[in-house]
């Protein structure tokens, strides 16, 4: 990438740490033994497995026996909603209660478990796009086996009241999950004072490697596995343990964790200074919660404003930002996020995510509000522009 | 590791090469947009993920269209096993061929399917580990929709006649999977002539990563999704593309294909320097054909030996080998490779596997040769041995 890139699409996927990478580079050429291998280069290896696991532990608040490493966060939540609806079969309970803004890997997996007998209730997203703990205290029901509410959304970054959703499940014998992959390494999480009981998580979006994550499972709750073949994680996932993976992702976090609340008040501060610059801009919408949302979201639609041909200009400009889900980049219809914090089709064709990293500068903040200001204008100005 | 380990477990897992490497390392902290983002930065990482989809295209002889990523070869044998079964059931074809000494990510899925309906016949295994064309010709029924036979044998690298079984199931037009884990960058690969409609991968075992792999799937085989989530891979797979991993198995596919015939014609002499030597020791057995077989693998069993004891023994002199599959490590079962080509349960459990790579030295051999003759005869010397 050339120096005048400016990259602000971290919510899609981030720059590889240099501690992460640090960690990686030993297990690619030195501990490359497989961790099962009955030998002192294996047993390097099964070693620096259980370094890394108990690092995620300790990030997360929870026993190394209760994570279970895999390929990343659309496996972790299909594992994590399977689980959960087995185990709720097992005592005739099918009814699971979600939001109709969770991530596609939660929201298509539960169709699939909707086809399969279960019932499928999906919570109505307040407009300021933060699910409330009496919604769902309101829907749970004699038989609901899970409640999956997400940490933080993936487009608004909108940070849900995750502590209180716990309690109440727990309050209520429903098992909690929530898909943490946005949340990890830039909000605090512990497992345990926030009686979550199932947590996906995805190594790319807080600077450890694609391609690793991870499910956090309560102690007493094994998740079933998906594929089958070898023991690893104790026979949840069966596979060679992506060992570079898994040791990149426990120091990403690690290094995340433990500079987390710098970080956050460091870039809450540049995304405050971005909202305010964008807010000024006619017809700017705010999508999500002005302050309950992650540190480095923001997320506007701009009226009468393709948000395609926004993205074009501003990655013309050397602005790397997204309209939504880098996942459904590409397919035509508007976010099911924003229309589900209520906005038109429309203005849900507009929007703009920018997601920044630590790495942003306060000149990379002036240049995105001058780049986004002056392409809305030109935009707008543009003859023959569909008035939507 | 120390200067005086031998590393001689390499089907267990290897080395990252440096070309593999080289070719990731951009990819963690350069190109580490999601391929799906629609930016400059993202665009970058597609075409990355397009060349090395065509690299891996150009080493097994199919179309980059075929080709569908995943985390490795158990995700793949899983995915190739169930397109065949579900495609096979839509016709009313539900009987599935493979062999008594696949890997465990084949026989453990083939377990689930018999629960769901399919009937599994495992072919009896020659006392070679080289199962033939024509018992898979005599197994074939009308109902039968698959043939799943591995290319090369993990314990004892027995090499199947993959071209010669594909042209028994394309004349019968029943689908051909091969489990190619072991095979790739060893043994020439080319789907096309060999007539291999599924064809499973596992970058690790070629000096490429852990945590990637790849399923082939000829053109009209829609691989069924395992997971629910994302579009990626053509809806195949969904989750963010493992950029650095793909690019690392194909670097590494691409240089073992490049040199496959010289490290071949080393390795082979290597290994046939230590069979000879290691059959001088009274009561060796060679497990698996002499000469069909894998380049770097020599597989013994030696009468009234413990596995487990010599292993420990070897590792006590920096020698890295193994009694079989690491996957299985630490079970106390024998060997189901060597039970399936008929090694009584004592001769399974005193089996040793050596797998070489390129990396090997004369020295190394030497020392191995070594290490096992005095170590088999220090075990049979001890007071108090069990005689099996």
């Amino acid at each position: 990438m050339s120096g005048q890139t400016i990259y602000a699409d971290n919510a899609a996927s981030t720059r590889l740490s240099a501690a992460a990478k640090a960690a990686m580079l030993p297990c690619f050429d030195l501990v490359y033994a497989n961790p099962s291998a009955p030998h002192a280069m294996g047993r390097a290896a099964a070693a620096a497995l259980t370094d890394a696991r108990a690092q995620i532990a300790a990030a997360l608040g929870c026993d190394p026996a209760e994570l279970y490493f895999n390929s990343g966060g659309t496996e972790a939540d299909a594992q994590a909603l399977r689980t959960a609806a087995i185990l709720g079969a097992q005592s005739g309970k099918r009814h699971i209660i979600s939001t109709a803004f969770e991530h596609h890997a939660v929201l298509r997996t539960l169709d699939l478990l909707g086809q399969e007998g279960f019932e499928i209730e999906l919570l109505a997203v307040p407009e300021n796009g933060v699910v409330t703990a009496p919604q769902v205290a309101a829907a749970i029901r004699p038989d609901t086996c899970l409640v999956s509410v997400m940490f933080a959304n993936n487009e608004i970054g909108t940070l849900q009241p995750v502590a209180e959703i716990g309690a109440v499940c727990r309050a209520a014998g429903v098992l909690f999950h929530t898909d943490a992959a946005q949340a990890a390494g830039q909000t605090p999480i512990d497992v345990r004072t926030q009686q979550i009981d199932l947590l996906s998580l995805s190594a790319h979006k807080f600077h450890g490697p694609k391609g690793v994550g991870a499910l956090y499972a309560r102690k007493g709750l094994c998740p079933v596995p998906l594929l089958a073949g070898g023991g690893q994680e104790r026979g949840a996932r069966p596979g060679t343990e992506n060992l570079p993976g898994i040791v990149g992702m426990a120091a990403a976090l690690a290094e995340a964790t433990a500079c987390l609340n710098e970080t956050a008040a460091a870039l809450t501060e540049r995304r405050d200074w971005l909202i305010a610059g964008l807010s000024e801009i006619p017809q700017a919408v705010l999508n999500g919660d002005a302050e309950r949302r992650l540190p480095g979201n923001v997320n506007f639609s701009f009226a009468g404003i393709e948000g395609e041909a926004l993205l074009l200009l501003l990655d013309a400009r050397g602005i790397c930002a997204s309209a939504g889900a880098a996942c459904t980049a590409g397919a035509p219809e508007p976010s099911h996020v924003l229309l589900a914090i209520g906005r038109s089709p429309a203005l849900a064709r507009g929007a703009l995510r920018l997601t920044l990293s630590a790495d942003v500068t306060d000149a990379e903040i002036e240049a995105i509000l001058r780049a986004v200001r002056e392409t809305v204008a030109l935009l707008r100005a543009a003859p023959g522009r569909n008035n939507q």
